[in-house]
């Protein structure tokens, strides 16, 4: 039987893009006890020097073809917008045993290019850590940002079941708990608890208009989110054009219900509705506490 | 020209109801510098007893006719369910020049039913501190709960000006900004940046199904009111209905817009709508921290 990948054996890992997620990358595979020669890869030499003064990275170069050469492992780390531009940089330079994955927030298409572009350049897998927040630059990275974070990687029937396995090792070594998804069905899923919330806080933000001056933390929670990267979002939305819609659809559904409780002044199906989210949302908070180890 | 209250100068506030409210606003009220005798009044002996564990009260009684004598300032904070009942209990027990007001969530219903049962048996304005959290507890109290938070005080044609003066001056004592408005505009506005976003919370959970292990930080902001007390939250939508309607259908004006931009593949328009919200909550943000003299 192989023995699967151990983060230790890994020689060089390139990142392309070094904000919040690949410096946080960079410091979670030192701090998980790789002496891996970090490499950052990037297009503003300003970036790149932050990167290297957070220690996210060993060196850094604006050239991704010299960055990933010799790599063993590749995280693109890119807005999905210029990932394609950096498959096709990276796909002549990878050697063929050289390990790539993403870290995008949508998979179908990312995958789709990916696997188009690399083809048999390369051992690809696609990746999403449930990781991050509303900031995008290095200055937020962590460490710890994957410590019991979800990772959901999404092989196809073209992805190498070896590459598989040690992109779950990988994710594994760094603290994540990885589930595995086609990118249709993280598609799906991420549409729902992810950019479905984020549209909400957006709209909740545009309409909140003068009364936003009585807002409180709770609205801030709540809209948290529609602080993040516009562009970034757009390309989100771009890319996952059909479960977004589906997912909006069911909030109209579940708001019109809810509305008709409302109107109807039927206090009792309101306190069964709101104590079935509470419920449902505590249990959640109880798992992912459970998981990490720590209190609320 | 009368010298407005100032909170040394009164010997006896009463708190009805001492969950993470009264009990903060007890500590609050010794921060401040108030010398005054803290009577907690609640419905159990247990919550009593918590309250003065933590130190946010100074004698308890489950008795409202005995709390209430002699106070120069009653503050409601009981959930609006039983608010009533609470003005009904202490009308008769209450000097003519005794303040009241309560912290309800919405007004306009609790006001007219206030200046009802009170009539001129005390001076009631109603308050409603922006803060608090999901959590009703007074294990969550903090002295420092009111400090740089809004808070909306709402007289009517039937207040007493020097008494509206006064509970202005209560709250800017414990460090919250207030602001007037009539009940109506409250609960209008509060309808938009607090009531739609717990709707909103609870149908993205309800929603989210098998997705929710998927779920991350985000998920977990944007949620988190839909962790709150759901009797407390019945009451809010019981007692605030036309302008929750009403805020659920703007809700659903501004998704519509969004899908129709989603589905059309507009780019610009989808990053555009994305920026504006982007723009007006950090600009909130940035307010909001400015008053607060910290940093995010």
């Amino acid at each position: 039987m192989r023995k699967t990948l151990s983060i230790r054996e890994l020689n060089r890992i390139a990142i392309v893009g070094v904000g919040l997620l690949g410096g946080s990358l960079g410091m979670a595979i030192r701090a998980a006890g790789s002496q891996a020669r970090r490499v950052g890869i990037g297009r503003r030499q300003s970036s790149l020097d932050l990167a290297m003064s957070y220690d996210a990275v060993d060196e850094v170069t604006l050239d991704v073809a010299c960055g990933v050469r010799q790599a063993d492992l590749v995280v693109v780390c890119t807005p999905i917008g210029v990932i394609e531009d950096v498959f096709r940089a990276m796909a002549p330079h990878l050697g063929p045993e050289c390990l790539v994955t993403d870290v995008a927030s949508t998979k179908a298409k990312v995958v789709r290019a990916a696997e188009r572009i690399l083809g048999r350049k390369a051992r690809y897998v696609g990746s999403h850590p449930i990781a991050g927040s509303e900031k995008t630059s290095v200055e937020f990275a962590r460490a710890d940002l994957f410590q019991a974070a979800g990772c959901v990687i999404t092989p196809t029937k073209r992805s190498h079941p070896e590459a598989v396995e040690d992109i779950v090792a990988f994710w594994r070594a760094l603290g994540a708990h990885p589930h595995i998804l086609t990118p249709a069905e993280h598609d799906r899923a991420l549409a729902r608890v992810s950019h479905l919330p984020h549209a909400v806080a957006a709209a909740l933000v545009l309409l909140a208009g003068e009364a936003i001056r009585y807002a409180g933390p709770g609205f801030g929670d709540t809209t948290r989110i529609a602080s993040g990267d516009p562009a970034l979002w757009r390309d989100i939305f771009a890319t996952n054009r059909q479960a977004a819609l589906r997912a909006l659809d069911e909030l109209e559904r579940h708001l019109r219900r809810f509305r008709r409780v409302v109107e109807a002044g039927d206090g009792q199906a309101l306190e069964a509705w709101l104590a079935k989210a509470q419920a449902v949302r505590d249990e959640w908070v109880r798992r992912r506490y459970a998981e990490r180890e720590i209190q609320p």
